[in-house]
């Protein structure tokens, strides 16, 4: 019966959130980074209203300006009326949970417009739960009828950048004038670019560093499995001065220009996005179950660390275990050693 | 009877490993990157003689010099004696998987020493991936005999956090003058540092990141559950240079200190990695079983991609159907929809 009660506000919430409710949506954005069973019942009765949305990843270096060229972004695009939703993903402390650059003080121009709707996710990346945390995010802002939805995140950690490269046009950000370290990150990213963008380009250094981006991209393998769908000879090259707003119009082009290239290869987009999407579903109650199995025989992690036994072997016997009990009537998970 | 013959000779590659033979634990760590069966048998066989080194980690900003740090603690550690062990967790591309900065040049003059082995690794952090290869190399080196074994990682990705977190001493780099978003980075990893290096010290602006520092050490939440196990006001902040090794002898003292100082909270930490230990281990046969599961079910990404269900639905059911065929002597997963 409760069930039934909740399977049916879900589905109330769902409609007042299809309906365009910003404040439900939002607090369905936070409710599902607790997981509770209500917000997954909402995305379930979203799931069949998502798919419509153009996902656009912005990544790149730290510091090299990204909140700014994603803000100048929004103006540009909601200045043709379209409406525009927001996920950024902050370098963040992995126990506070919470995203530092929380209210993304450059953004905040766009606070009373309707037509923009911006989010923060820590970076909590335990094995794909911030390509989850992602994914589900996306859906709500998609279902909710933003035309347009920006992944913004740091292209430093690999996780970070895995969630950038399923989007439908994937856009790096670099900069004039960064030592060496931080260029070898770049040539990490630069894999998945479809248009690149060279930020505060009145700077001292950017032609070198438009140079450095041609010659990085006939370097560039284009096979790879996730890689961009773009031969390298046609990514373009945006100089941009984000603060300005000079060259955002050149980028919206560009990112235009690549779509319609590219029009063929959408639906692989979408299969590829499709099973991320079911294989961070499968992971996550994977992880759970895990969890769950551990708490309960911490005989086990006490037995590894005292080196009785070997994880490989401890965890053969705990799926084992697992599997078995699934059909017998027992608890779900092994009780005892 | 094949079996039988890989145990044996698992259990003879161990020995010869256990035995000190730095090109078998070079193609040990090598072939672990592959998941061949005999490596994993090898890892089982040296895990009873694991668990002895001191684990110290290292982690900072992009350009921060971590590796010129970690480069004069091995000169440091080796004029004492000791042998030590480095893995490098590089940025680096989604695709190559290979690392970037493969051959750490800077590091290279230990090329010719015994005492000293470093192995760089990709940063391919799918689903805690990041972390089992780190812990399964460290195993290695370990299990080979370094006394001290040194995690050096890009301090941005929360996989790479992560990777570090677990050190016995977390050991964070910075540099003075980096800009306002390498700033905020800066502060979500500083919630690990036991020991804070300020860089390239005799740069303009080091006095100003010190007192930063203190400042956000004042702001620290202490009681974070993988946190520091190390107050805020104990935590020493040292001034290096580290191409010309100054300030190297003080960091290590540092070090040593911090180690003295919770002495008492090391059984902890073992516990922490050794939970942490196995459920990368579990979470990685979660990982095959579900992408076996995809691969065969390629109908329910279509369903998926077509919006005729939802992710969410599919896992239940995939999972249940997993859990069912475990007894019933079927194929360990479902073939059909």
């Amino acid at each position: 019966m409760a069930d039934l009660r909740m399977t049916e506000r879900a589905a109330q919430l769902a409609e007042q959130v299809l309906a365009g409710d910003l404040r439900l949506g939002a607090r369905l954005i936070r409710d599902l980074d607790d997981q509770t069973a209500l917000a997954e019942r909402v995305l379930k009765a979203l799931w069949p209203h998502t798919g419509l949305a153009f996902i656009l990843g912005v990544t790149g270096n730290p510091g090299a300006g990204k909140s700014t060229v994603v803000d100048s972004l929004i103006a540009y695009y909601r200045k043709l009326g379209k409406r525009v939703g927001v996920v950024a993903i902050d370098p963040s402390s992995p126990f506070s949970g919470g995203a530092i650059l929380g209210d993304r003080i450059r953004m905040q121009r766009h606070a009373l417009d309707e037509g923009v709707f911006i989010r923060s996710l820590a970076s909590r990346g335990h094995l794909g739960g911030l390509s989850r945390s992602t994914g589900e995010i996306v859906a709500v802002l998609d279902a909710m009828g933003f035309e347009i939805v920006i992944i913004e995140t740091v292209g430093v950690g690999q996780g970070e950048v895995d969630v950038v490269a399923l989007a439908d046009t994937k856009v790096v950000v670099t900069v004039p004038g960064l030592g060496d370290e931080v260029q070898a990150i770049k040539a990490g990213i630069l894999e998945i670019a479809d248009v690149l963008v060279v930020n505060k380009a009145d700077r001292e250094g950017a032609d070198r560093t438009v140079r450095d981006l041609l010659t990085m991209l006939e370097l560039r393998h284009a096979e790879a499995p996730l890689g961009p769908d773009f031969p390298s000879s046609e990514v373009e090259i945006i100089r941009t001065v984000a603060v300005r707003g000079e060259g955002i119009g050149e980028l919206a082009t560009a990112i235009q220009r690549h779509q319609e290239k590219t029009a063929n290869l959408a639906p692989i987009r979408r299969a590829r996005r499709a099973r991320r999407e079911l294989r961070d579903a499968l992971l996550d109650r994977c992880a759970q179950l895990v969890d769950r199995v551990l708490s309960e025989n911490t005989q086990w992690v006490d037995q590894v660390q005292r080196r009785e036994i070997d994880p490989y072997s401890v965890s053969d016997r705990l799926l084992q275990e697992l599997l078995q009990s699934a059909t017998s009537g027992n608890a779900p998970y092994p009780r005892s050693a």
